[in-house]
């Protein structure tokens, strides 16, 4: 990984898990729960989401106290649907990224309230904002209400599991993925946005970004299904095969895959040449999007 | 039921269905999910919590245009509780007021995803407000991030789940029904009281009233378990004595939790001395909430 990505990562990163702390810390009603909902939070996610957030501000060279709290709302987002993803009536998953996933280790209906907590904590961070005026912060959190619910990651979810009992065409294979997992990419980004107070101009090209790396992510994660170890995903490689299901790889070939893959990386690269800059983080991270191992 | 009251609800239960079926109206990313959450809210609950919302600003001559949007929030909120707790791994009902729980009619998968998505519905719908500043937006949202998550309602859930394997005290049971129950009712009250910009000595007086037809509400729930049919409560009677659960009547006798609730009855009228009057709708509705048949 290029050393300025790496750096700012790792410590972002810390920053990031602090806050979700700070955050969860105040929950006493049930020690079970706050437990449960700890376990998902430190599962050791890639906090993909969150560091968008805090990268896009960094790139447009605006500073915001707020900016870690946003960037935590989104990330519980993610995990809570990571809990409810895995449990026995969905994906029934053991294993996520090489750990037990909640309901093994809790059972299941302390998964599911522990799904249910972390979305209501997601927003609750989001109403503890401290210099964003009142009217952005209605703002930014009716753009996570869109992006995780019916009409964003939810939806998605819902079309992808609909999706498993048929072929789908790319098309319907990209509208799942736009929802599913672009929904929350495009949030952390557009938030990043507001914050930055950015004009209507550049939001849109930052739009054209998140829309790009969101489907470059699912076509990377496709191609890993195929070609990685499941040592190196910490999730059974292959398992998109053995399923049937559709991916970039069973409707394009695995050429034809990377060459969309490739398409959809130079477009968010070139969405960004308003920032002025050749190695901005939001093009490394689109970089490290299309390399990455796992 | 008082003349009063009966026609205040009758009118506004149409005003807040409407409203309900407007917020889901832009949802058409899955017609499968758009059914499911759409089947939940129509499943014919008493809508106690939104006509809180609107007794308690009627009672204060104060009128919004906001407060049918807030009123659903919660019933939203209430009604994807209400679809999560129903699951096999939860309760696992099969009826619910005499119709199919939503995961008998469709699966379990999609009862989490209708259930995910409904509360995220809530806190959009709150995110539409007209009249209310941003300020008083961002209240209302953490209002109902607290009572709806791991602090509130969530947390309650857990603590009653967690009390099934023991016999709870008295406190500790309470302590579950303030949260599991009582904290959405308190929001109905609160949010209102927001809504009208009440002081905070008047605000008290009302908090003081939601908490005891809070448990006033759970004291009745335990009572008709026994003393109501299965047909009249619209689910199995007697379920708690079969499951040895803690109830008032359990721990009390049934005379013992009569008298408990006439306290508690006539501890939320006395709150209501400010409002100058002795037939407010919020007087009716404790009186409802004691004398009601399920």
């Amino acid at each position: 990984m290029h050393d300025k990505l790496d750096k700012f990562m790792s410590e972002k990163i810390t920053i990031i898990d602090e806050r979700l702390h700070q955050l969860l810390s105040p929950i006493d009603v049930s020690a079970t729960l706050k437990s449960a909902m700890t376990y998902s939070v430190d599962a050791g996610g890639k906090r993909i989401r969150p560091l968008l957030v805090l990268a896009t501000l960094e790139d447009l060279g605006v500073e915001s106290v707020d900016a870690v709290t946003v960037a935590c709302a989104v990330e519980l987002i993610h995990t809570y649907s990571l809990i409810h993803d895995d449990l026995p009536s969905m994906d029934d998953d053991d294993f996520r990224r090489g750990k037990p996933t909640n309901h093994k280790v809790y059972g299941e209906a302390v998964a599911v309230l522990a799904g249910d907590a972390l979305q209501a904590l997601a927003f609750d961070g989001l109403t503890r904002l401290e210099s964003t005026p009142a009217e952005q912060v209605v703002q930014i959190i009716r753009l996570l209400t869109e992006a995780a619910g019916a009409q964003g990651m939810v939806g998605g979810q819902m079309l992808d599991m609909e999706g498993e009992a048929k072929p789908l065409t790319l098309t319907e294979m990209e509208t799942v993925h736009v929802h599913k997992t672009g929904a929350l990419l495009s949030f952390s980004i557009e938030a990043a946005a507001i914050l930055a107070d950015l004009n209507e101009e550049k939001t849109q090209k930052l739009k054209e970004y998140a829309w790009n790396i969101g489907l470059a992510f699912q076509i990377k994660d496709d191609i890993l299904d195929i070609t990685a170890t499941t040592e190196e995903l910490g999730k059974t490689a292959g398992s998109d095969t053995l399923s049937d299901k559709s991916t970039y790889p069973s409707l394009l070939g695995l050429d034809g895959a990377e060459e969309r893959l490739a398409r959809h990386h130079q477009r968010a690269i070139d969405s960004l040449e308003f920032l002025g800059t050749n190695d901005s983080l939001l093009s490394l991270f689109a970089d490290y999007i299309v390399h990455r191992k796992s």
